[in-house]
């Protein structure tokens, strides 16, 4: 099979080498130089543009940062005129569900098939091949692109044969990681307003019924005054901005996801939009003050 | 030490026992009978009532169900005039902070000192004496119940020096599961709109960063029509609203909290009170719809 791989970032950097390992052609592009040099040192081959690595694909891996960039990519750099059914494209970035079944529905209309295949694990999960990838789409595609997928992924989860349903799954957890972050804060900030020592209040939930992924890895951050930006406050202004669109276009009222972004906004108006996204607690402190108060 | 036990319930006949085993003098009260029959077979005591039990003993454990309960035993059923200092009174009960204060405070009058220290871990960990103690009060009447406190508890914590901070942060741990059970809920509930199969979404949460407890444990139960109830929506509608009292008494705004307890209401008002606390689902199934809906 050979494969045009669009986009050598952080993680297609370290997905792509993966398929070459697996004993795969792959051809390349992206516009950083110096990320060529490196996959061609592993055995990958260059291409001059994103068309060039499209030609005479079987398929096409989009690994850029977001749909726009996919829907460009695809459209505005040629790729779609480069190649021919039964060729097809997989936009294994993070985007909005509609985002994703607009480019499956302008694909169709060339006969050239389309899945949606976010993945989530990081790129630690990328450099072990045990990321999970949620596809959307119809299964016959995903069959024919099954070897590429267990490459990369520890699971690979079908989520429906409809385009988007794998943005929409990614969608669903990332709805979940906002309010968890937000819902920590909230927790936090009590804790502190209540005189408890917040690394008391910490171990306590962790081994309680109120424990979390997002209270595990976010929580000792929330502890500190100015933590290791992992993942920014604006990024979840972001998705959960995306969370919301989704849910406007299926009329449906979320009021957590909400009341959650609304946090990560007043954060990110208060000038902490680039500073970790566990200081959203500092919003519950302009809220509510950042005295102890054992007045009740 | 001779210790008085009022309650004989679901956790305290599980509780109590334990330190029988540990070789201690426990005469307990109960307004059930059958409760002390089983309870004096295992070598404890029987008192006619609550103040019989409290007359000589060094401390007064509570183990009834409500704070209002707790107030009622120590000063309308004669505990409080039993026992002199230093004997002391534990209150294992779960209350609002506030309550746990004033006790303390009306205590404090005559001398007696007072300790709030609410468990987790539930009848397992009651009865397999690995239940986590929330501990509020001067850490000097701590140690002087040390040895009780770990015959039942696999975990102790120190919360704070003033009493109520015990039921401060077992309040906290609340605040976290009633968010995460109404935010699973609303995450499941996109998914099912989206036309996603649930037991798939689960999944694919379950090994991402948007886990929580309560989505391993009332995920599933969401997925069933009428799952059977292991703790009820009117529980959270409950115990949500201590949250909020508390918030109110600290001039704190606790927008999901506030948000979350308002789905539980709402799916009280629908008649699902008594059904388990995943039907919160049903809430927003009435707010948005329960038809799939790719409408996007």
């Amino acid at each position: 099979m050979k494969i045009a791989w669009i986009g050598l970032g952080a993680m297609g950097s370290k997905m792509a080498p993966r398929l070459l390992a697996a004993g795969h052609t792959v051809v390349a592009f992206d516009v950083r130089a110096e990320a060529m040099d490196e996959f061609v040192k592993l055995g990958g081959q260059r291409a001059a543009s994103a068309a060039e690595a499209a030609r005479g694909a079987d398929v096409v891996w989009l690994m850029v940062v977001s749909g726009d960039q996919a829907r460009s990519v695809v459209f505005d750099h040629g790729v779609a005129d480069a190649i021919k059914a039964p060729a097809m494209v997989v936009a294994a970035c993070t985007q909005p569900p509609a985002q994703a079944q607009q480019l499956a529905k302008d694909l169709a209309a060339r006969g050239i098939g389309f899945l949606d295949a976010p993945v989530s694990g990081g790129t630690k999960g990328a450099a072990a091949g045990s990321l999970s990838i949620m596809v959307g789409g119809d299964p016959q595609l995903t069959a024919r692109i099954r070897p590429l997928l267990d490459a990369m992924a520890g699971r690979v989860f079908q989520v429906g044969d409809q385009p988007g349903m794998g943005s929409t799954a990614k969608m669903v957890n990332q709805l979940l990681c906002g309010v968890h972050i937000a819902a920590a804060a909230e927790a936090m900030h009590v804790a502190e307003r209540a005189g408890i020592p917040l690394a008391v209040m910490h171990e306590i939930v962790s081994v309680s019924a109120g424990n979390s992924w997002m209270w595990g890895d976010r929580g000792p951050r929330m502890m500190q005054a100015n933590p290791e930006v992992t993942s920014a406050v604006d990024i979840f202004v972001k998705d959960l901005g995306i969370v919301l669109s989704q849910g406007e276009r299926m009329k449906a009222g979320l009021p957590l996801a909400a009341a959650a972004r609304q946090m990560f906004l007043a954060a990110s108006g208060l000038g902490h939009g680039a500073a970790d996204d566990s200081q959203v607690i500092r919003a519950y402190r302009a809220l509510n003050g950042a005295h102890a108060a054992n007045d009740s």
